[in-house]
């Protein structure tokens, strides 16, 4: 079937004739992409324009803009034009580095610490922790901002002689990263990741500042000394809004 | 204040006392993470277990499993306990394969055509794909089954030449990658990946079997061949419900 059609349609390339919401986010995914590769700094085209890029109606062309004014990625007005609201920030999958190291170029990060404390560790930290169950591990919660805007809110779990050390430095200005690495004297060997889209609790929804159930990057990394010990088991939930995670695969065997 | 506090709590573990939306989301991670990596598959413990490990209260507890039960992890019932509803599936990082090879070990793939077209490439995708604006591109739409389960929407934009011999190949049992590669004779090289966490619209929820603005990854990714050619764009929609990203990083310098 698709053999079929693919040789009807050899001879020119034909219009986009497909149910209109399938069209339309295409056309905002393609704009989204746009937007966030630093596209349409001068506002974006007129929905006449658009229509004849995309080479489809102007009814469609409203529609995908009207999904990404609902992600909050462009203002509109009927004098002002459409308008890109807030762009997203990359980061990194490739390297393990902190937040404050990756968004260098950005702007200052800071931490406001919610909370840093000695725990009894939950069996299954302990476990990935290589510790005893119910040993004390070293517990902090931060929520980080760029600037004023709050990106993510990480809990991580420290082994209990590094969290020890890393706590009495300041956390407010300084990746945990950085410290590990300072206290021990040790480099990062590197870490585990995985990397879920969730609905934001109601709880971390109020402290990140989205509504209730946005989407939000979760993820939990698993990081070890370059001798192999794992000492930093952390739960990050990252502003779906704000963040992109980038990367290069390359191709195996 | 960090170190004071830390100080002051050397001497032993202190069970976590914390406002009680904390603790819960706390205990839900840990949960949610040992319910992905396969553990509890004869029912999670009682509701006064967990609270003794956690050391947290038994409300706590309950309020952790009804956001787990809200994601549609687990099923809780009074007589039967607390079970495992879905696992999630694990998606690798750090190489580029195709969803068949990634899921070999699960059970099968299979591809539903949604659309098999020549289009004119809009601008930026033509850009992307190093055409001439307007070129033809062959598009692809894709709904991806393991088994029963529709797990990703996959919107593929090929160059022209690849494009109408890959749609001259079964496009429901094969990888696009695959036919790529037995087309061309040539090696895929790798890819550029971003991953957002984002609301699923209407259609593409319907289409995905999930209720409208759930959260799904959206993975926009540009492979391109050992030649360095770049010749598939896709724009792919993951079930945020039923896929983990999974990725090894390695500290650089």
């Amino acid at each position: 079937m698709a053999s079929q059609e693919a040789r009807a349609q050899h001879a020119e390339p034909t219009p986009i004739r497909r149910p209109r919401a399938d069209q339309a986010r295409l056309v905002a995914d393609v704009l989204r992409h746009q937007i966030h590769a630093g596209g349409y700094s001068d506002g974006l085209p007129t929905e006449q324009d658009l229509a004849s890029e995309f080479f489809v109606s102007r009814n469609t062309v409203r529609e995908a803009l009207a999904a990404l004014k609902d992600e909050g990625l462009i203002d509109r007005g009927p004098r002002t034009g459409t308008h890109v609201a807030i762009r997203k920030y990359d980061h990194g999958l490739d390297a393990l580095v902190g937040l404050k190291e990756t968004f260098k170029g950005y702007g200052e990060i800071r931490n406001e610490v919610r909370t840093t404390m000695n725990v009894a560790a939950p069996p299954s930290v302990a476990n990935r922790l290589q510790l005893s169950p119910s040993e004390p591990v070293v517990f902090i919660e931060r929520l980080r901002y760029l600037g004023d805007l709050p990106l993510s809110l990480d809990m991580t779990y420290l082994a209990p002689d590094i969290g020890r050390e890393v706590i009495e430095h300041s956390l407010e200005v300084n990746d945990v990263f950085a410290l590990i690495e300072q206290v021990t004297g040790r480099r990062l060997g590197g870490a585990t990741l995985a990397v879920e889209s969730v609905a934001a609790d109601a709880h971390s929804a109020a402290i990140l500042q989205v509504p209730d159930g946005a989407p939000v990057l979760l993820l939990e990394r698993l990081t070890h000394l370059d001798d192999g010990r794992p000492v930093d088991l952390e739960y990050i939930r990252m502003r779906g809004d704000r963040i992109t995670l980038r990367s290069n695969l390359v191709r195996g065997n």
